[in-house]
């Protein structure tokens, strides 16, 4: 047996900032040499952030990055750090210079490259490209053929990034090329429960390659993404060795003992092979690690449902936040829980000092909806101000002659031109309150309460938001803090308040049936023939459904938000808007 | 050789309703069958429409689409065409049900069938699937591995879809099955020029597989995609035999003299295969038809790239308005060309009655403006209202007291409620008038002048707005007609009219140099480098580029429009908002 301390780097990249992501890279190495670490594996194309979408495509960038490996790897060796072996992604590029149709010539991969003595000793592709849900790699990429094993301090390690380890063919080659390790370097979104699923897979994979796994993840938001870290190790037998936190930047430096190569051996001889995955071999160091006194690995509790959904709107609206060169921000308090929990996410987020609230109060608006807003923005210490409405919206009414819905429309349109206006003169990034349930039948108003460069709870259905809020408030009660949501907030019955007496109930079901009824159209793809058959009311689902097929117009121009389900509106799902087909429950 | 008269159904099939898809199916092969045709050929995915997007990934929607197959058969039996041989495109599915990663069971397939007698007697699945630009197929279908080749009449007919005739593999498969004819079903989007390029390869490949080709294309608007249609029939030399008209319906029906198929032979015998492509034959009828007195084919002449362009935005905004159940549209009308052009096209889409202009005057609204904007309402017989916006603005202005570029975006975002209230009133859409220049570098205002739910000019280019107001204008000269458009629209230097004296050009280059600019960037993906080695100047370069790149979040909620260049904001050019990236032109 050979030992080796591996340090994991879960961190935060920034798409497209290159310069800043090979900065980032050199300082959690050095971090990681200060530890004693042998081998350093950072996430998957961490040199260019994840996903580039189409800046995959533009030459400039991809000669960027592949300088930008060069980069890292001498500033390693001129910090005293060449002995460090350093696996990272970025951004790489096809020799094959064959013109084909929609791909540029000398097509970029989603690579993976060890670096050692100010050179890049071995590179890798991603060998299979997801092109599902909400990703779309094979627009972008040539897929590679041959898995690399490097053999460093005398361990034979394996490397691979995230889909091929979903799927067949790479975990086997590793167990075919005899590898003491496998590094998996990803960029893989959180959604809810997946935390469950990665570690199952972490552990059925190692057992399958016979061998200890190493897993590090991205941790930050980029735009509907949230990746959520929880970089994990676990050994051959598939027990958790070491685990690191969910939603925060974290160094997860790891003792291993792994098999040791036979000395002057090759590497990966060449008729080891797997499913038509070739295996290149690279001898980095042969000279084991002396022996040291290891430590014990940092397993760190998983947090709750709840708090993993909130550190992902947290988490996500942080990112945007920062990374779109914003410093406040700014939303439309209607005493109403959508945007009070809005309101107490960004406060957690970026500090109440830079949450700016407006309470836009019109004839319909009721004393409690303006005493439940000032009350929040007494709790939370954000800043609050009052702007009524009413002669904005006369004086638009009296001319237009507007009545009835266009009326209620109209009065949330003159808060969105409110916000949007604050926005503009103080440079506040407006935040949309709107939810999954309202977003899914478009339960809302086009330029109304739609407006805002980001939409913190567009993923989270309406029931989901009273748990969230109960849940916050609970933490702040445990932590001996003020609960941030008034209770009223929580259990009034939801209204928009724009017509008197209006509740949301007159239009919809009851959330819980409502947010059933999506669940199972939205996230499941259930046909209305199978909702009936799942006990639903035949009209009910009918009604529903044609909102939600109707309204796709509506989620096409909603900001964008953080992805916490298996499907949400935008990457995940993606609809026509002009489109003839309607499910009928009688089918 | 022997006889055979096809009929190719350029048509326009709405996404996602099927049963009027079938009826406009049967209908077309009525009417083909009362011109004596043989062999039907309707566009690709006919009974769903193209492009279906996530529709693909939902059981209900597939069953519906092969269920629809079915009927067609059966009602053409039943209306006495069971006789007639009918190719047509449908979503099929793939026997095949292994679970795999991000595909649903069962997985999908873009599929064409030969209906005869009331049976489908041949299927056939899309081998190269395209997933660059605006395709994203490979996220939907599973490839097909078979070539079908049926014989009709004693004619073998090779029939295949789309993407297989721009790739290597299916011409070449026709070829080695000793094809007399093939038919290749689309759905091919239109861009400017890309008629040219679609006939030199029908051309082409017809000489490749070495026997006549029948291309048939949909037509109509799809959310961003125009159709337009442009089917085509070459001989085996590549000479062109007939050709349909340009985003038209029509049927077009062409008497060819192919190769007989040797009596009592198989179709396509076993061994015939190409590059892993393997052959299917089946016969369908061998007797030839007997000798009648074939008609010359009609070539009908291509029209000029202003006529091209022009019919593109008003066939995209035509099937936009009529596919989503508007009756009428309406716009702000500023006097300046962009609305202008927008208020002819809405016109000549859907008839000047159904077209309503609202002129929204403010203190700085010249009084050329108003005079313009009225002239264009009498030369076009548009309905027309004037709305000032003076106490609008000041209800906001006051309270909030907005200054500067935070006053300018008001005003635009007035005339926004004004248009989306007389929407919500009267059942109008509005339409959004930015042209791709200004949403390339971010000059609008978000939820002003952008709102709407189409935007027919936003692929169009300043320069090539100004372009077609003066071919419209000649045209109607040429007819007789009076102008639609008047001079000064055209003539005077642009402004957006929100502070006084405001030009255009205070904020960006002159649109010449502009569009050149974006050409380069945006279409064709050049490099800050590449650019100033183009000429461009380099400060001009650097503030146009990062113009671009920061307007992203702008572009991400602008309403859809028809795409007319090789690369549109939306489907074509796909970018994070979140994004360090920056060109820098020392590069």
């Amino acid at each position: 047996m050979a030992q080796l301390r591996i340090a994991l780097v879960q961190a935060d990249f920034t798409v497209g900032d290159i310069p800043g992501n090979v900065d980032l890279a050199l300082e959690r190495c050095r971090e990681a040499a200060e530890q004693g670490a042998h081998l350093v594996a950072l996430p998957e194309m961490a040199l260019t952030g994840y996903p580039i979408e189409d800046l995959a495509l533009r030459s400039s960038f991809v000669a960027a990055s592949r300088r930008a490996l060069g980069d890292l790897a001498g500033r390693l060796d001129a910090a005293g750090l060449g002995d460090l072996a350093v696996i990272v992604g970025y951004l790489g590029h096809h020799d094959d210079q064959r013109e084909e149709l929609g791909r540029p010539k000398g097509a970029p991969q989603n690579a993976a490259a060890v670096l050692h003595d100010g050179k890049v000793r071995s590179t890798y592709a991603k060998h299979h490209l997801p092109n599902y849900g909400v990703f779309d790699e094979a627009r972008y990429f040539v897929s590679g053929d041959a898995m690399q094993v490097v053999r460093i301090r005398g361990v034979d390690v394996a490397f691979c990034i995230c889909e091929d380890l979903w799927r067949d063919g790479p975990t086997m080659t590793a167990r075919s090329a005899d590898a003491g390790l496998l590094v998996v370097i990803n960029g893989s979104p959180y959604e809810r429960n997946k935390d469950d699923t990665r570690l199952e897979l972490c552990a059925s994979r190692a057992v399958e390659a016979g061998c200890a796994l190493a897993y590090v993840n991205l941790v930050g938001g980029q735009d509907e993404l949230v990746f959520d870290g929880d970089s994990i190790v676990v050994d051959a037998a598939g027990a958790v060795v070491a685990r690191a936190p969910q939603f925060e930047e974290a160094l997860l430096v790891v003792d291993l003992d792994l098999p040791a190569a036979a000395p002057d051996t090759t590497v990966a001889p060449a008729e080891s092979s797997y499913e038509g995955l070739r295996i290149e071999g690279t001898v980095i160091s042969r000279e084991p690690v002396p022996a040291y006194e290891a430590k014990p690995g940092v397993v760190t509790p998983r947090i709750t449902d709840e708090e993993e959904v909130w550190s992902a709107l947290v988490t996500g609206l942080r990112g945007y936040v920062r990374k779109n060169g914003f410093r406040s921000v700014t939303l439309g308090l209607s005493g109403g829980i959508d945007s009070a929990v809005v309101a107490v996410i960004a406060a957690d987020a970026i500090g109440a000092d830079n949450v700016s609230c407006v309470s836009m109060p019109s004839r319909y608006s009721s004393d409690h909806s303006k005493d439940d807003a000032a009350d929040l923005a007494e709790r939370t210490g954000v800043a609050y101000r009052v702007v009524p409405i009413h002669d904005m919206v006369q004086a638009f009414l009296e001319p237009l002659k507007l009545t009835g819905l266009s009326e209620e429309n109209l009065q949330a349109r003159c808060r969105g031109v409110v916000l949007m206006g604050l926005s503009n003169e103080h440079g506040h990034l407006v935040l949309a309150p709107g939810n999954k349930s309202e977003l899914s039948v478009g339960y809302s108003t086009l330029y109304g309460d739609s407006v805002g460069g980001y939409a913190p709870i567009k993923d989270v259905p309406k029931t989901l938001v009273w748990d969230l809020a109960r849940w916050r408030n609970a933490i702040a009660v445990e932590r001996g803090e003020t609960p941030p949501i008034p209770d009223s907030s929580i259990s009034k019955p939801p209204s928009a308040e724009l017509r008197p007496g209006q509740v949301d109930t007159d239009s919809l079901p009851d959330y819980e049936l409502l947010d059933d009824i999506l669940d199972d159209y939205v996230e499941q793809d259930s046909s209305s023939a199978q909702l009936v058959a799942h006990g639903f009311d035949k009209d009910t689902v009918e009604k529903v459904l044609r909102m939600v097929d109707v309204a796709e117009y509506k989620r096409r121009q909603y900001p964008p938000g953080p992805k916490i389900s298996v499907r949400n509106f935008g990457r995940d799902r993606r609809l026509p808007i002009t489109s003839g087909w309607r499910e009928v429950a009688s089918d």
